[in-house]
């Protein structure tokens, strides 16, 4: 029973894979740097894109929005004026608590990709299955929040472990709680310790700035790339 | 392909039903009140069971901590000695995201449940796949922290719905938030208009006393019960 079980998972990964391996294709074709953006719900993921996506020095950028229901996050970007496409995961039982390759794949009929260099694919909140399933990104991104407390990366490792950036979120917040910077980075270093980190406030713009850069280097290595 | 896969996941909880069902007849048999605590990671689930765990008024807990991997939180309420029991999920597949009957099946054997009137299952933080999956709870309790924002009822509607009761913690830092409570309020009675909700702050103490009365209830209905 266990071994069929097994069975079953591994094949609903390999179906994955391939999945995302043709969406890897189409993002190469039209040279769009694609990243996985996952967090706890709450860690303000999409508060990080209004701030960010607000002037991006040229890149274009287009947004998948993945929740279990609702547009919300998707309604809150619509003063950007960029590209969005909602996922929503709840058709049949209860809701997928993250997205997977193909309802990525079912998104991208509806975003214009020759015309994005940045695609940003904002994923369920969830701090373990999102980390289970590529979508065909190239980066994958962490949001945490100080206030969901220091010992994440140690409950939840993976998630740490499968990114490129850690970005330490509502540091805005730090007066009001026992939250202790080096403990989490003791934590993160357990489970990633070289992954870089940047710590912002979504709320006042500390470090905003700092990663907006990161993005639009992102995009451009990318861009300049393919130009030769 | 699409059939077979629904087929399989109903047949996964069909086997977690039957399970969660003797887990129902063994709390029955030994009068055990059994509440599964669900959250987002980080909303403070541990450390309002530490303030509120700390005098019961003569009702006997034990706790089941679920968890991807690591033992923190089972080691946090170490001083209380209470029975606790620690259940990692991250055996294969990256790790489980949710509790399962059959993971608290396996917890039982180590829990005297004969000296236990009220068990408390500390779900793993997700606001997605823990609420389905029983696993012989009479009651689920939702926390909600206000630093998650007021959105989450719309955006994970199974969770708000499938609780009978919400505890929204961390009001303490309502002065330092853009929280508006009455949103949450509507949000939260949009999908479950009459479920009851306690604001308490698990740092400060606040409204962590009619908490606890309202555990000491719980548990005692249970107990009266059983004496008729």
């Amino acid at each position: 029973m266990h071994r069929t079980k097994v069975k079953v998972i591994e094949d609903a990964l390999d179906a994955n894979t391939t999945i995302a391996n043709a969406n890897r294709d189409d993002f190469d074709r039209h040279s769009v740097t694609v990243v996985n953006l996952m967090s706890a719900p709450g860690a303000g993921k999409t508060t990080l894109l209004q701030r960010v996506l607000k002037d991006m020095k040229g890149v274009r950028v287009g947004v998948v929005e993945g929740d279990v229901q609702g547009s919300l996050d998707a309604d809150r970007l619509a003063h950007l004026h960029l590209p969005v496409v909602q996922i929503n995961t709840d058709s049949g039982f209860g809701g997928e608590c993250h997205l997977d390759a193909n309802m990525v794949r079912s998104a991208l009929r509806s975003l214009p990709l020759e015309e994005i260099d940045l695609l940003i694919i904002e994923n369920v909140g969830n701090l373990v299955c999102p980390a289970e399933f590529k979508v065909g990104e190239d980066i994958r991104i962490m949001v945490a929040s100080v206030t969901e407390g220091e010992d994440k990366p140690v409950k939840y490792p993976l998630m740490f472990r499968a990114c490129e950036l850690v970005i330490v979120n509502k540091v805005d917040l730090l007066p009001y709680l026992d939250y202790d910077l080096e403990l989490f980075n003791h934590h993160l270093d357990g489970v990633h310790p070289d992954v870089p980190r940047m710590f912002v406030s979504a709320k006042t713009g500390e470090g905003i700035e700092g990663l907006r850069d990161w993005f639009v280097e992102l995009a451009s290595k990318r861009t300049a790339g393919a130009a030769n």
